[in-house]
């Protein structure tokens, strides 16, 4: 180990045993706590946050950081490790920890202030309290620039913490490309949606036997169960401690039978990635997904790519059945491959289809980019938000929840972030054209068998946790970096052959 | 607030959130925690439990508990807060970090070095641990001896760490007046006890009926799911964040039906307690029951002395009946009553009676007092053990794992801590007889109405948290300090009536 580096060590254990406490903090709150626990719980979370805050921000880390940017013998994970500490230091350094608490103080709230006018569908009740999370945004971004003598613009700074290298020239490309492609297929596919009848997909589905159900589904996929739990909470989410504890929700709801399966098989794909982090990189600031899109380049994959796919539901589809014969006795493969993946225009994202999913993304994208590049009224942004859904889905929401009060992201202060999701759709296309190539996909699915699968994306990109970068993943594994023209194919081939013969 | 004492304020809060964090871990390892997460898991443990010791433990507190110590000035909550702390700094600062640090490793391996060996029946494969456990132990008491100038007896020492001011003065008169009142008790009911049929306890009850009817019951007793959760685990315990967190556990064996009735029950009493802490104490380190013997006596009281009764049951039985048709058919209340309260000396501590009990725990406090005051020899420590529960119980093990091996308790370093138990016992007893006098009490159990029990507990004990010691809440409820006789004044009342007619 460099000597430089060594020193920085009982700093990195300390920041990760409170992270982990942070982590378990969340989980608990988010699948166990008792309703009156919150405000008492948040005094201790507050404290061991803000000693997280001390351990990354302090004088010996600094200099460490100064020593260790020019030391030249660094192995790979040392130099994840400081990049990624030397990143969260040059985000939260050049703001003033006042300024910084009162920020997280007010996000903490903001969350309940958001949920009430979510319930009254009323955006002017949150409106006076996003346009003061802006502000502070602003002001941050504001010191982060002058900090790092930066030239770069808002919004690109935002961009560039949950996706390296990818700013507004490469999104504006990307969503272009998008809107180009996707439309015409929506168009075509917007006319024959009324021929695939999904009334399957409301009847009763008892909630215990979903439990057992996409429990047996999380394990088809390679779900670990002696490194990892599976519970319920009311936003499906993946967390974990590390490579042996990894811990995945889902939500269920008795009339609705694929919003937990797809669920679970998208957490599960999440889960995957960090359970095949190598074990000399866990518990490290190196030892988790490399980004953003790239994680949701993996749950996608599961989720969609694979999960949605006929082989994936060959050996699946009579186990379903016998799981609720009553309320699919009347259902064969063919009916139940086009439910899931009957595609139609909609308000919400989350319950969005695979072929409008990233156009969701693209309103917020644009809205964002308003926000931060063209200073746009804040007050105005729910008509904004309308408008952008009647031009590129074609339909208006009448109420704000439908609406731009839609997701919790903004509340918590999270800009830039949206982006990812519509990157992971296209990561996940890429790498799925990959593994067509690279193995006999659809034989291996087909069968029930993920361990090749599996055997393949931890080779290839999971164990490197932030060791490589996306690009640098995609290009050592495809010989290309980045190139969303595999996902535009994919659905352009995908919904022609689904709806050829509707 | 005490100027001074508000300069511990920031310690104290990095000390409660890193306790409450350490809590959540241990709650999470045993009642969720995936089989193969421990390893990783406890270095993030460790690190955080090196930050608590720190954060007590250190040249600032040492300090300002010097200049608290002169300060007159102090509010009830400020002084238990300061007793409290300068007990803990008074018990550790001895002790050198390093040996502080190695013992804490020991204890860590012991729990499975012990469970191993109880797994082979074989006392040998242990003993060696148990006696590195116990020679650091004996060197801290010589720390903490010499520090403190005290002349105080090596397991006074250690007793008075769980229950203060019971020395083995105190406990030898009070296990002496338990040997001269129960064993009598005992012999009564040792003859008549083949009389009571109590076959229908080990009949199926299975496990997904018992969660329901254990949940209602914790509700029944007054346990607040908004305030607390339920769960299940290998060890019933109790475990708490605060007064709005509090968390119970109990274990099902579908052939065994009082099993988690009565560990119910018994986590309910504990939970009460905590739920019952003042808010203005909960949160700090008086917040919280103010010793091991007077929690131990509210869950007992609540197990034995109320949720044995007659009276307690006849409210609840028919829906027990009702929950079990099958099971229970031919039982009525009054043969339950006999069969939930059948005595029959045993080897096993967890599964003993309530009118035995205390002797098992007379065994380990003479054997402990031998460790400790007359250097017994640790090899030969099952063969003494053995030897005791012949003379008290009159049954012999014929295993380790029946005898010296059952408890985990020394492998994790809690010497000293037994005692606590039967004292628990005996503060419930005078607790029960004086709630029969201050209230209708039976009225109230027959009714099912908890409300009147524990608004008077949380009124007169729970609410005061460790501002009064269990013999000022003891004095200031009932007019007198421990007394034992009602202990066996209530044991030979009960048993007296019970086996009457038999």
């Amino acid at each position: 180990m460099n000597p430089i580096f060594e020193k920085l060590t009982p700093w990195l254990d300390k920041a990760y045993a409170l992270n982990s406490a942070l982590v378990l903090f969340e989980w608990d709150n988010e699948t166990e706590a008792p309703e009156d626990a919150s405000e008492l719980t948040a005094r201790a979370i507050e404290t061991l946050s803000n000693e997280y805050y001390e351990t990354i921000i302090n004088a010996d880390v600094k200099k460490l950081l100064k020593q260790l940017s020019s030391e030249t013998d660094l192995d790979a994970k040392e130099k994840a490790i400081v990049k990624d500490l030397q990143k969260q230091y040059d985000s939260m350094e050049p703001i003033p920890q006042k300024e910084y608490k009162a920020y997280q103080g007010l996000t903490a709230r903001a969350s309940s202030i958001w949920s009430r006018a979510k319930a009254a569908d009323d955006y002017s009740q949150f409106a006076p309290t996003l346009k003061e999370i802006i502000n502070y945004q602003k002001k941050f971004i504001d010191y982060r620039l002058k900090a790092g003598k930066s030239k770069m613009k808002p919004y690109d700074l935002l961009l560039n913490d949950y996706e390296e290298g990818f700013t507004m020239k490469e999104l504006d490309d990307f969503f272009e490309t998008l809107k180009k492609d996707i439309l015409p297929i929506i168009h075509m596919v917007t006319e024959k949606k009324d021929k695939i009848n999904k009334d399957y997909n409301y009847r009763l589905y008892p909630v215990a036997l979903q439990k057992d159900f996409n429990r047996m589904l999380a394990e088809h996929v390679g779900f670990n169960f002696k490194r990892g739990v599976m519970k319920e909470s009311v936003h499906p989410f993946t967390t974990n401690l590390h490579n042996r504890d990894v811990r995945i929700t889902t939500a269920y709801d008795e009339h609705n039978l694929e919003s937990a399966i797809f669920s679970t098989i998208h957490e599960s794909g999440h889960a995957l990635y960090e359970m095949h982090i190598a074990d000399d990189l866990t518990g490290t600031p190196a030892g988790c997904g490399t980004s953003m899109g790239m994680h949701e380049g993996q749950s996608r994959l599961f989720e969609n790519n694979l999960g949605r796919s006929t082989a994936f539901w060959v050996p699946l589809f009579q186990k379903l059945k016998d799981t609720y014969p009553d309320s699919l006795s009347d259902i064969d493969l063919d009916h139940f491959i086009l439910g899931i993946n009957k595609s139609s225009p909609s308000l919400i994202r989350t319950e969005s289809d695979e072929l409008t999913y990233s156009l969701h993304i693209m309103v917020r994208y644009e809205v964002e980019k308003m926000i931060f590049e063209e200073n746009a009224d804040i007050d105005k942004l729910s008509e904004i938000w309308n408008k952008k859904y009647e031009e590129y889905l074609g339909v208006t929401p009448e109420k704000d929840s439908k609406g731009i009060l839609q997701d919790i992201h903004w509340a918590g202060g999270s800009f830039g972030y949206f982006p990812s999701y519509a990157l992971g759709n296209a990561i996940a296309a890429q790498i799925y054209a990959h593994l067509k190539e690279a193995m006999p996909l659809d034989d291996y699915l087909e069968k029930g068998n993920f361990q090749p699968v599996n055997d393949y994306l931890k080779e290839h990109i999971h164990r490197f946790g932030k060791t490589k970068t996306t690009n640098e993943i995609l290009n050592d594994m495809t010989g290309e970096s980045f190139n969303p023209k595999y996902y535009t194919e994919y659905l352009k081939d995908k919904y022609e052959t689904l709806y050829k013969n509707l």
